[in-house]
């Protein structure tokens, strides 16, 4: 039977770069939403502090199957 | 009184076409959606199995008026 | 000698599916508009009714050879 | 720590201008949604009625920290 | 039986604001089409004179019902 | 008194090159339209014929006053 | 070990809907390309005669995987 | 003779709505460009504090005029 | 019979303009393509050297029908 | 080592077409600007006089090397 | 004289990053392809596995010198 | 009282990845800009020599707030 899916946006963010910031906004969502399937990244953006990036943010598309 | 309206993004899928693809996630989604009144078309994509289309993957996102 | 063309943006609706509501919408416009040539799909939306989808809208451009 | 952000999309309404129906769909949303802490304007739609502009509609993207 | 829409798409302005400037593009539209139904944004622009903002401009696309 | 718009989107083309496509499109408008005053290249196509271009077509928007 | 794929762009056409060029297209590329495994649709236009759609045309992005 | 413009990237602000800060960036860039002509918003976005929309940001493109 | 038609991308270059530069890009792709039908300008760029336009660089997709 | 590069938006403009346009903003800009690389159109506009294109205004981003 | 450029759509994985991703696609693409020359990211998506990003996918477009 | 912030728009280049691109432009660009406060990737690029990745570009649009 064709399976639906549901999309969720979330941010994550870290110091170190784009695909932790990635890992860190999964991860999180783990907590609540099961059976993630894949993500798209939205856009990339960050936030600088004393002339240095302090905070890579992604913001992602999480997709996931709806239970039946 | 203005109304207040949310929109959620659902991927439908069918073996049959767009359209059927669609409504399978408009008719998903009213299981725990009330007050749906309009989609729109975010993406078109499919899976090929075998050298065929196998499924349809319709991403939509479904608007619906909040209730007071 | 090269041809000019005009485009009109219209919107076409059927209970049925994406192709059908792109046929209504050239058949209406046929009545008053010669030559058409072309039809480019511009957005796909839909109405939604008692959680079922209740009726496609798609919006196309239409090309047509202005008549000299 | 890094934060984490989920966005929600909501579609506001106002008799009188976009930045009022900005404002609606915040303060609706505020009531069920904690730690809010931007918008972003995704379109800017309306309805006539008898050739005037009945409502002006806004769609945005909201972002809230969550909770931990 | 299922409606047809046309779209035309029209430039208002107004010293005040981007919504007077939507109210000005479809008053004005009103004295030549009829059965007008929604507007969407396309653009915003406007003009500067002596470091001032001397214009609102907004690029509205404008849907009305095909009489029939 | 603050100004309306309309825009109407055409086809110009030529066998020479992208801004003669431009010309030949505006001039052709200028037999039905007055008080035109602007244009934006909307997209720039062009048919092959035996292994060479055989005619450039760019679809430009054209913005005109309204009479009152 | 990771995989990798490559995307072709293909014009899928069909008297009778989108489903169907999409359908076309991939079938017809079966005949050169092994593995496929997903489309995602690009554009929609189509050919009119006559006051009607003779043709509907879809353009597709088709991935499939290297073979090593 | 022909002019040359160039554009710069300006953020304004206000607490009140997004012409506001429109004009809060164009007076803000008066105190150091001259010859400013037009402007064009990239994006609106704003804050949000305690639930309620505390600050709308405007970005807008500005286009002045090269002395020689 | 329904026809077939591939896409590929190709970047011509000119030190003259941008239809040349198109020009370039076809004429190439004749020595290897055949049944080419069209072409659409995906972006247009160029290299400076000393202060001068040294060279217009067009990206273009192009059509051509499948032999069958 | 690696290099860094700044990109600066300008508008150029030419009665006689799009290329010329460009190569108006390149010479203007090197009056001011060292070490430019590369330029991206933007987009294409004009104005219209009388009925006929009267000027081609290019929009280009132009990218240049920072001195060290 | 002037070059002549091809343009190829390759995805790349990676289960550590998405600069791993890139570096795999180029890699790959090199045994069949000669005189790359530039890159250009399309999309950037990835799988995820129980709660966890098991790969990451980026689109890439590679642009290659056409020998003559 | 509301802030202004300017936009520019810098790219910066690694030979290790994406990240390390953006920092480098971001450290650059602190040299003769104070106030940055945030970035927002435009487009990721790059440059291949060998068949390998020699370099990573990352063109960011970097905010600051003007001092008065």
């Amino acid at each position: 039977m064709p399976g639906i899916y549901k999309i969720i946006e979330v941010v994550g963010t870290s110091p170190v770069g784009f695909a932790e910031a990635v890992k860190a906004a999964v991860t999180e969502a783990s907590d609540t939403v099961r059976h993630m399937e894949w993500f798209e990244v939205v856009s990339q953006r960050g936030r600088i502090a004393e002339g240095r990036v302090a905070e890579f943010q992604v913001t992602v598309k999480i997709g996931f199957q709806v239970e039946r």
